[in-house]
């Protein structure tokens, strides 16, 4: 009855790599909490879960095909699966739609390579009440597994836009009312120093770990998070963190 | 003339294991950035570089023994070391070092067991102008050659304290006059509520991502990050980065 190498496993273990996730538009989202988020969202094409995973979640493994442990770990990308995985239609937007509901804020990637800090980066965006998340110029696919895992469910809440063209994308943002905020720890104007800015509707950018952002972007304004201590620089979760928040706190009259 | 073994670098590349840190109250810290850390505080007693790392940081290794390229790899911890490894002292110091200085601002990681997760609440503590970062209860080895990384150079700016007994850690910071503040995704204070509060002498308790704060620590206050979203919690690097400088903040009266 449990077979590990049902086409349709096969299938939707190859949605491991990007070119097959860009091919057909599905993902791959894994364990209790993000196949709750995906299934409330109504994006889950096909669910697999072992029997035990089904005896301990049978809210969520109702529907679900029944697999052997070899087939779940084929299926999962981590090394102690929980059981279940969900085949979800790719769910991003086009920039036009996030633009139209007059968003207040947003949180924008810009080649950022690395999928942990894009998951963590929809995470936080998430908690700070931001409405989406663009993914532009050469960053990575937040459909990869690491991201979904990271964003811890977040990928499900936000409006996700992916933008080849980042300065593009930050002419249409400026287009629509929305000032945009670069975050550069070379910046001219102190995080701190903007209160009363900082509650108008806002677009942050946030660059590469590595590289930081293109220098040529045509940004509202470059934001630094102050540094007073012997610090260099704030890693990226942590800035974004600390700006979006700055944001919320702001649009709020806190 | 370059060997890979000599008994220098055997005795060094033990230091990848906590015991041998913790009998030799010594570590390894890597690569440019760290190292040139390490040498301004005074803390490096042997210096392992490649040539090509002397040619290219003469200033750094003027003191170094040169090694070949396969004992750098012995002795770094990353796939790609950029020739350049120092052993240093352990630096940390007695809480009560730290409390006789009149400090404003304190990180306190309880029970975290993630090492990257340990260096970059070091870096944050550091960017935002914490005194000290305090390792307590069953928390990771700071001089954990992640954390180190993750640290990018701050374990050299801020005290660092070990201490086993975090309710005797608390008790002591209450003590001193400094208050306590436990971050928990369900306190009943809202940071953004805290406004005075945060401008008063404060330490801040993180703990771990899988189990948060023990239950029963007589903090002051316990602490939330308000969720605005869809998003259940924040990771613990960006939890701290918020409650940090909203405290770097209040303190400044920005």
């Amino acid at each position: 009855m449990f077979t590990v190498r049902t086409p349709r496993v096969v299938a939707a273990r190859r949605l491991h790599r990007r070119r097959d996730r860009d091919e057909t538009g599905r993902f791959l989202a894994e364990g209790p909490q993000a196949v709750r988020e995906a299934l409330r969202t109504g994006v889950v094409t096909e669910l697999f879960a072992t029997a035990e995973a089904a005896r301990r979640y049978p809210e969520l493994a109702q529907d679900a095909s029944l697999v052997d442990d070899s087939a779940m770990q084929a299926l999962a990308d981590t090394m102690q699966p929980q059981g279940l995985v969900a085949v979800c239609r790719q769910r991003d937007v086009p920039l036009a739609t996030v633009l139209s509901g007059g968003p207040r804020l947003i949180a924008v990637c810009v080649d950022i390579r690395d999928p942990g800090n894009a998951g963590t980066v929809l995470r936080t965006a998430d908690a700070a009440g931001a409405t989406a998340v663009i993914f532009a110029g050469d960053a990575v696919d937040p459909y990869n597994g690491k991201a979904v895992r990271s964003s811890a469910g977040s990928l499900f809440h936000v409006s996700v836009v992916r933008a080849r063209d980042t300065a593009g994308t930050v002419a249409a943002l400026r287009a629509a009312g929305v000032q945009v905020l670069a975050a550069d720890g070379y910046g001219d104007s102190d995080l701190f120093d903007l209160d009363e800015a900082l509650s108008m509707p806002t677009a942050w950018l946030f660059g590469s770990e590595a590289h930081g952002l293109p220098k040529d972007l045509d940004a509202d304004r470059r934001v630094r998070v102050p540094l007073y201590g012997g610090a260099e620089s704030l890693n990226l979760a942590a800035a974004a963190a600390v700006c979006l928040y700055s944001s919320a706190k702001a649009m709020r009259g806190a």
